[in-house]
């Protein structure tokens, strides 16, 4: 039996619940381990604790009718509980903030502190405090997993600890923002940026402000993840030149496509010929025969270039809620089988 | 430090003793283990055995320029060689019979009965006996490792079983020939045929024998390993349809790029309406927005279908020493963290 806690309850943490109620809450690891939910803590939402198992059917037949009054407990000191609660994980979903990597931080810290693990798709903590971070979950014996923070409907980060380790990996670069991506597709049929964005805030790819996705700063972010996790580097984000798309004009588009190329908001790290770990998140010309060339739409793909294996592209879907609640649901399972 | 001994002794295992060699010998595990070579079995080449350490460089420098005279010893029982070497892990490298299977299945026994454990880039066990040499080794409490077996350029198999672990796979579906896909790209610039396997032959991608290239066979036993992998069943080969590219004929390939489509071979596994496991390699005409469809040259990739993420691509290089040296390379490091 694992124990798990959500902190933030929104979208994300619901892919996840969803999946884990398809399971009928046991998990496909090499025992069958049952998985039973004892709270959920939501600061705008409200929240709930159990010992013995919330019923999660309930909670989320209610979620889809956005009414989450089951969850009546009002709890603001979130590390607090979460330090209280005996569980065996935390699911850390609340806002992400890049620029402090708060709250998150906090909650991940409160968790280590009182012997949980973390499973997360929060990009905030891990853009700014990497290293801390890791360091304090391997002083306490307990495992952060961030399969999520990056691509999250792809085994992104599994495939660069492990399948890749030992191929002396040089650089980094892919297609990390499905909203952009969608724009530059549409723009390619003839679409202003304008009417794209717009389209894309209503299939629900962009947020009602949409700046973090167009002007790069999503993208950012998972450039700093790649950097620690790649070449384990803290890169610095105000060392990093972000440029967005949204100065890529209609003609601009016009004139890559006939010259056979594609505009794409390419995030990359790269180590330069002195050894340095570089970032760059900027819109990118990239030819026909480059393995990022055919990524349309929504979805994601990274690219890594490796001495021994030369390019490995991963394609994927880029988020969702299933795709991302399943990032979160694979690195439970790992970290119950050991 | 972790003692290895190689069975056989061609291209792979020198790709490997390369990478060791590059790596001074030490793996990039979590402790930097050394490693040593203590064992070369080549029934054609000579053998060779040093408890103290095989010296690799000039090993390698003599085979270099085709030079084996320091593989001084016949040996010809190479199950009884492998029960008898101290050893920790065997390298089965050695001629890939997918019919039989044999010798490599006798090799890999010898090994587990004598508590090694076996990394592998050799199909032709997998394709026939998969269950009985997992059984074997879960018995024996070794670990037989494989991901050399199915495109070596890429951790597919360690994406199947670890990244994706939970995703409910239905299909699976790839390119995973580069010699035939090589041709059916040369063919779309006007190449016949003959020209195109020829060019494949010079530049090393095809065997002087291409048949199993060619006519499916190689891809079938990439199949049949998939099988196993992904949904735990043993395919029999009488029963899966194999259709190899040399009925293609250029007329095909123009009408197919008029059409805005273009010919792979496909290897397939996937799970029918009435969830039973089917398997086939023939060639399939891709459409544009596949993520198949841009695979050129002699690169490999595999689409994996699932109910959660939809469809996840992974592109790499198909073969190649350094690419199937690195798989080898991978999985021992795997082994010694654990």
């Amino acid at each position: 039996m694992v124990k798990i806690m959500y902190v933030g309850f929104g979208i994300v943490s619901q892919g996840l619940a969803e999946i884990i109620l398809e399971a009928h809450s046991i998990l496909p690891t090499l025992k069958k381990t049952e998985i039973q939910t004892v709270a959920i803590l939501d600061t705008m939402k409200g929240s709930k604790m159990d010992a013995n198992g919330i019923n999660m059917q309930e909670i989320l037949a209610n979620a889809q009718k956005g009414d989450y009054s089951l969850l009546t407990e009002n709890i603001l000191d979130v590390p607090k509980a979460i330090q209280e609660v005996q569980a065996d994980i935390i699911i850390e979903a609340s806002f992400t903030d890049i620029k402090t990597g708060q709250p998150a931080i906090s909650h991940i810290e409160a968790a280590l502190h009182s012997g949980k693990h973390v499973v997360t798709t929060n990009k905030g903590p891990f853009a700014v405090a990497y290293e801390e971070i890791f360091k304090l979950a391997k002083e306490r014996n307990k495992t952060v997993a961030i399969e999520g923070t990056v691509i999250s409907g792809t085994p992104i980060i599994n495939v660069l600890n492990t399948g890749l380790l030992g191929a002396q990996i040089t650089a980094v670069s892919g297609i990390m923002n499905g909203t952009s991506n969608y724009i530059l597709t549409e723009m390619e049929s003839g679409m202003s940026y304008e009417k794209a964005l717009s389209q894309a805030q209503e299939l629900g790819y962009a947020e009602a402000d949409p700046t973090s996705d167009v002007e790069g700063l999503d993208t950012l972010a998972k450039v700093l993840i790649l950097g620690n996790v790649v070449f384990n580097t803290q890169l610095l984000q105000e060392e990093i030149e972000v440029n967005g798309i949204s100065k890529i004009t209609l003609a601009d588009i016009k004139e890559a496509t006939s010259n056979n190329m594609r505009y794409k908001l390419i995030g990359q790290v790269w180590k330069d010929s002195q050894g340095k770990v570089q970032g760059a998140v900027r819109p990118k010309l990239v030819p026909m025969e480059d393995s990022l060339y055919g990524i349309s739409g929504a979805t994601n793909a990274l690219k890594i270039t490796s001495s021994i294996l030369g390019d490995t592209t991963i394609i994927g879907a880029g988020a969702g809620k299933t795709e991302t609640g399943f990032a979160l649901y694979n690195d439970i399972i790992s970290i119950v089988n050991g």
